[in-house]
């Protein structure tokens, strides 16, 4: 490790310092987990005041690059604390937020981790989380479908299973699929644990760690964002509108980025909740077809529809092949038998079964088999509308909550489907994450804007799920929100600004 | 795309155009799933005969650089269709074995595919797999046990989990791992989807795809092999005696490879069944602290004992924590429902907490949850017991047959537990694959030995898994195999040497 410094630089020699073990520890010279000189001994060789090296230790912890445990020393992190993705990527306004804000860190899980430790705080009602209503799950019909499969199958439930699935189950959902008019037969399906199984197998055989580029919805899936920073790959942010991705933007982008992949949810956009009506899809189509980039479509909360028509999904429409169609159980069904699908192309299949395959080999037999005798059964139909009807009413309290107790500078919109409602703040008042502060002292939490977008945009939204409680709790907890809402305003105006050190605090 | 082709050159045409397209798919330069132009197009172009092009593109197929689907054309493969690794890398003389032959292709997938194809035809007795066996698979104690969970627990089991797991069997799971005197509580311990996808975790945290070293016992697990595939890390064999892996090359090897990552499984290696005496793993653990270099601990077998004294683990013996240990309960318990658990050094444990997220979020609480209440209930110890009793009477059987039925040339040791008996043929013979091919006509199968191999050593080694079958059964299997092994000596006597067309064929 060799250092150079300059003295009566414009650079101050604490970045001197950083950029030059930056460069060393991306160039690999560095390995992950080298410790570091101790700050005082290189401060000593370097003959420099030892806080210069504290200071130039600090900047590469806060980018992730070095990780400091007390006791032991600085360490060079490993690969996936690497560098955040490439910001400056980012370089479009996105029109519908208004804001092109880029100061937030690139630190979602920490930010998720502190939100999800204070919403869980007793009293808390929390609109943050992504899970379905636990009233509805299936425990029953589940137990019924368990005991059902040991039964009948014995061990065999309990054995290996094929990597790419239990075909009964595969030929079940082909069948459901085929409903939609996707042409699809069992044997096209893998089964992935859980729909982020399928982004994740799908991201390792399209992309390249390090090269390639992502183009996804701004905002975003934040479990698709959390695999762009594993990977290492550089998101493209497109645009939303009120019908979702802008395909006006779409051409543009790829031309000067040369994305290797686009993920796009068409159905009740998380967060957004946002749906693209056929002739935008078509559009989608036809546009990444030309191009010749495959389009990656996340269809977790389709059957989540509560008012208006079902459009067709992306692989229905898709003539030549370039649609992968990911979906799951989790959001529909039950999340905790960790159950989802990928359907692929031909030329791509056996490449994502065989790094599944080296994933976790396959997915638990068992639970394959309890979701197949549970499909059966005829119980999910009914089950979607009892879940669809319940939904569809907190929905409804939410919006009739949010319309009277938020201050009138919120923006929302009805969304036909899905679990959540996105609200917008003004763009120059205080951020989401000050309210979010506020909104914690009355008991209600929700989900912060900008962890899911991976320009840190949306620092002044929020993301509501509307499914987690009974109507009742739901007008308490956005009757809560209002209220911290507009106290935070009325302190807004009397201090001009607020001071942005809580928001540095809680990320 | 261009390419210069030079007329009478010492290379052939068709090499040229396979090199230089590899160039440009190795660069990026041709992306994958690019369509190549047919292959008339471009020897028009070039102004070449058409089978020049036929053969490069077949070379490049051979090499998985790209894939040709009939009717669609010859596209670009994608990421782990790759370059195979490095075999140049692999240079030591495997003593062991004595052979040094790298003549293998590596396509480990396809050769277990087509073996697996091979031995589930009816009537065939095969040794190949590594499942446990079905009839001691706890079928009913299970599921009382989901029972048990969904009763007292209702939506909870089904419903989000936490990243880690579970935290009452993570709690189990350290309470066990403390009576192996490894010091560990429940808070440490990542629960996984089996154990691969603990050893995927570790790779994807401490290698760096394409360019990472990782050194792994030769020959080694086939599922680490595929990771390292996968991943496009370079592997560095070590080379194996009775007592397990040769610390006395180790410390050589390390200074000329400088390895991210030593990956071992001390007791009942899989595939040769050997164990590493205490002293060895201290050696290990001391050259490998010495050199800083993370050791990647697999355990999979380590219950499965059937005589002599239990070995403390590498973690247990780790006062450095380079030690990262992986276990699971697919080879104990039931391979069904997805069980494994990884624990890592305080440093890395947050990053593969977050990899897991990006993975797939969570391990079925379902599972965790009945996996729980099984040990809760006392009854593992039993099951154990019960096991090892009836896998080392299969063990003895299998020990019994070889010495009554394989020829005089076979060479074998006995295993002290696990699940593998490891028989090595003369290393200029026929090989395991010739000998496969004869055997599948005889109804029985094995696993040969070069598929455990990232330098395709071994290919006169074969793999017997003792635990499948009964005591009988395992009798008629091993004199199927003998008479076909001594048939085939016959036919190599009398034609000098077997063609090896065969051979390519199956794989």
């Amino acid at each position: 490790m060799s250092i150079q410094l300059i003295r009566h630089a414009d650079k101050p020699l604490y970045l001197q310092v950083a950029d030059q073990l930056r460069t060393q520890i991306e160039s690999g010279e560095l390995a992950p987990l080298t410790r570091l000189p101790a700050s005082r001994a290189l401060a000593k060789q370097l003959g420099v005041n030892r806080i210069t090296i504290v200071n130039a230790y600090a900047e590469l912890e806060a980018e992730g690059l070095v990780v400091s445990r007390v006791g032991s020393g600085t360490f060079v992190a490993s690969e996936s604390a690497g560098s955040p993705p490439q910001l400056n990527e980012m370089a479009y306004p996105p029109p519908w937020s208004g804001s092109v804000t880029l100061r937030q860190p690139w630190n979602a899980n920490q930010m998720v981790a502190e939100m999800t430790r204070l919403a869980q705080q007793p009293g808390v009602i929390s609109f943050a989380g992504g899970a379905p209503a636990s009233e509805f799950l299936p425990v029953n019909e589940f137990r019924r479908a368990l005991n059902e499969v040991l039964r009948r199958d014995g061990a065999e439930a309990l054995q290996y299973e094929q990597v790419t699935g239990y075909l009964p189950l595969r030929e079940t959902i082909a069948e459901q699929l085929r409903q939609q008019h996707i042409r699809v037969s069992g044997k096209d399906i893998l089964i992935t644990a859980g729909c982020q199984q399928a982004l994740d197998m799908a991201l390792r055989v399209l992309t390249r760690s390090g090269t390639s580029v992502l183009m996804v919805e701004d905002p975003c899936y934040l479990g698709l964002l959390d695999l762009i920073k594993a990977r290492r790959v550089t998101p493209v942010g497109i645009p939303l509108d009120e019908h979702g991705l802008r395909v006006d933007w779409l051409e543009q982008l790829i031309q000067r980025h040369r994305p290797q992949l686009i993920y796009v949810t068409p159905s009740f956009h998380n967060p957004t909740g946002v749906t693209m009506p056929v002739e935008r899809r078509k559009a989608l189509l036809e546009i990444a077809t030309r191009c010749g980039v495959p389009i990656l479509e996340d269809t977790s909360y389709d059957k989540l529809r509560y008012e208006g028509q079902a459009q067709p999904t992306l692989k229905s429409l898709d003539t030549t092949d370039i649609v992968l169609h990911a979906g799951g159980f989790s959001k529909t069904l039950v999340p905790g038998i960790r159950i989802g699908y990928l359907i692929a192309p031909p030329l791509l299949h056996r490449r994502i079964v065989a790094t599944k395959q080296t994933a976790d080999i396959f997915t638990s037999p068992l639970n394959q088999r309890a979701l197949h005798a549970y499909l059966q059964s005829g119980h999910f139909s009914h089950h979607l509308q009892r879940v669809c009807q319940a939904y569809r009413e907190r929905r409804d309290a939410m919006l009739t909550a949010i319309e009277r107790y938020f201050p009138a500078e919120a923006r929302w919109r009805q969304p036909e489907g899905g679990m959540y409602i996105w609200v917008e703040m003004l763009p120059d008042g205080p951020t989401a994450t000050d309210l979010y502060l506020a909104a914690i002292n009355y008991n209600v939490a929700f989900a912060v804007g900008s962890v899911f977008s991976a320009s840190g945009s949306f620092s002044n939204a929020l993301r509501l799920n509307f499914v987690t409680y009974p109507p009742q709790q739901i007008e308490e907890g956005i009757r809560r929100l209002g209220k911290a809402w507009k106290e935070l305003l009325t302190r807004h105006d009397n201090a001009g600004q607020l001071s942005h050190r809580a928001t540095v605090h809680i990320l």
